[in-house]
């Protein structure tokens, strides 16, 4: 259904960068994000009717645009010799590298790009006692408090930050919350998962990919604002070889030019296969999917904890299982125990016929992920999956015993 | 062409964010860029052999990725309490208005970004002894000259900056010289347009949009850079997220992740439907369509000069003619007349059998852009669409000269 989007997109070739360049594009948009906001139960300040909505490529362009409008807004608030070296950005060391990366480019350096410790005792959600006692220090410190990166499904682990709480710790410094749901924000669909946002009404932005676990192609991210005018602000061009329609503008003066929107002038007509999705599937269906992938992790994961040689590593929250192999013997290193996890990845990637899973390090330990996220997987993969984990388990720990006898 | 390259490319739906995503996707796009490179006659400093290419989205954001290299391999040198503040970023006032916005977005703002004015006398074009005196006035100062934006084809009237005298210009600087051929770059496949880039050999960068006149559908364009190591130690990330492969990087540590070439994670695989374009249409073919666009803007041109009551603003270079209505009377002003050529370009696109036509303000003057830049478009349509501009001229100045007498 996305690849029909695109295809159908592709043979269309609408430029939206205007509304005057594409009003039927632009309308689509504005009409299918605020759908999609509604799906995922988001807050109306978020939506069109007291913020606004758009869609872009990817998660790193939607975190650098708020970035930088929140930058703008931020220097132009407190002015007079504040600069960009006295702005300070927040996350914690298992938000997506996105976010520094992002704040590299908008002119915040590595030294005030702040990645707060978020272990195994927190679940590896950002500590919000932490980001407190932090954030404070760096005002005495005469550093102003711009940005915090919040997440819901961290990387490695798809770890849940507290919206609520960091939100409260994050207001009284006048902190732009972003929150990068790129995965999860999917599972926001089911009303099961609705308490996972819990305080998103106070978050100034959070985007999701469609592409990840909705069905929608690559590349797909909605991002939405509470404060819209303060990204075309920042990222807003005027220019005269750029058409804009001086009557409809002047109508209501509400006309939404999407290039002010994001960094780039051109972009892809997007609405059309998150359109086809969600009439095709319809949120009941959109659902299901979600679920059955839920469900076939969990599956997996008990399947790990039944099996003594395994630990599930990090507790699993939507359709991502983190798991290990133990120690062995008692006088296994945890090195000595990485590698055997990572010669268990590289191997089963590389037999064809399992599943093909990736790795993070999570608090020293490297860490085997499995993720259920396509429309093909049924729960006999999941289960043949897990078999030929296990014969490659039972072969590599049978040749480290030799080894350590040898 | 395009088209059913995007659609392909929507089925196969690869990610070929690093090498070990999709071996396949990268070395394709490795291949195909540098097909590219060489259709367009550019210089082996920038192909693969001596430099390195990607394709990326847009213009905006290859000159964001360029610019971002730039300023940090000048901070790293110049060193010791030097800041972005310091920098200063150089374009003519034609450059598109995308590279000041990259620069705002990269944390160089406007103050920082000096447009040097480039007027009738000088074709459009950046006048090279202006720059000069601006960036010796600048380095006095104690201000660090970092970047300088050509433009092969500027957006208003495809004007075409001096590459060589910019360069000699710049060099002793140690400036970054970018080439924005994003419209124009595709005329350098027909060999007659080549001296127009004369110097090319000495610039760090060149990009140019195959999405515009290379057949290829939006979104696309490509980055030629002389030292891709400066993008990749701006932009480059390392995770355990992401699935290297390293049994290849030790064998000859030259692969290209191309998530670090960019300002994403995520990105499409573009190099198909150039792949499909460059292979069904060949060199010649594409050299055919450019040529015969190229034909039919100069006989609008020839057109437009032959009926006194227009002008031709600034020499045609490629397949883009900008005229405007003279002054039809001693006494009219140039305010009156730009509303006489702005009724003239509303009337003309409310037609819809006429052509569909952009504007811009060029030294004060309302300007009307014609540009040929579509397969479908036959010389029959270019006199068509001239007949409908004379027939709302004709128009538009009768009942103007009524106004006035009465």
């Amino acid at each position: 259904m996305g690849a029909l989007g695109e295809a159908l997109t592709a043979g269309i070739n609408v430029v939206p960068f205007t509304w005057a360049a594409s009003p039927a594009a632009t309308e689509r948009e504005i009409v299918v994000v605020d759908w999609l906001g509604k799906a995922l139960h988001l807050p109306k300040s978020l939506l069109f009717e007291g913020g606004g909505v758009t869609l872009l490529g990817t998660s790193s362009e939607a975190i650098l645009c708020v970035l930088v409008a929140a930058r703008d807004r931020k220097l132009a608030e407190v002015g007079e010799g504040r600069r960009v070296g006295h702005l300070v950005v927040y996350c914690s060391d298992q938000t997506h590298f996105a976010f520094r990366k992002a704040a590299h480019v908008a002119g915040i350096g590595n030294e005030n790009s702040c990645a707060i410790p978020a272990g195994s005792q927190d679940m590896y959600a950002l500590p919000p006692a932490m980001l407190e006692a932090t954030m404070k220090a760096d005002a005495e410190a005469g550093m102003t408090p711009l940005f915090l990166c919040a997440s819901i499904g961290t990387a490695a682990t798809t770890a849940v930050d507290s919206i609520h709480e960091l939100c409260a710790v994050a207001s009284p410094h006048g902190v732009w919350v972003h929150v990068d749901a790129a995965y999860a924000g999917s599972a926001l669909i089911c009303p099961v998962f609705r308490h996972l946002v819990n305080g998103v009404e106070d978050v100034d932005s959070l985007s999701m990919n469609p592409h990840k676990w909705l069905l929608s192609n690559n590349d797909c991210c909605a991002l939405w604002l509470k404060q819209p005018s303060a990204l075309v602000a920042a990222l807003g061009t005027d220019d005269d070889v750029i058409l804009k329609d001086t009557a409809a503008t002047a109508d209501d003066g509400m006309l939404v030019d999407y290039k002010d929107w994001q960094i780039s002038l051109t972009r892809r007509f997007r609405a059309l296969k998150v359109w086809l999705v969600l009439r095709g599937y319809g949120t009941d269906g959109l659902r299901d999917v979600v679920r059955a992938h839920v469900r076939m992790a969990a599956a997996f994961q008990d399947m790990v904890g039944a099996d003594a040689r395994f630990e599930v590593v990090a507790p699993r929250v939507f359709s991502l299982v983190c798991f290990r192999l133990r120690r062995p013997t008692m006088t296994t290193t945890l090195p000595e125990d990485n590698e055997l996890n990572r010669r268990l990845l590289a191997e089963v990637n590389a037999t064809g016929e399992g599943p093909y899973m990736s790795c993070a390090v999570v608090g020293g330990a490297y860490v085997l992920r499995f993720a259920v996220g396509s429309t093909l997987t049924e729960e006999r993969h999941v289960r043949d999956a897990w078999k030929v984990v296990q014969e490659h388990a039972t072969l590599i720990l049978a040749s480290s015993m030799q080894n350590m006898h040898a």
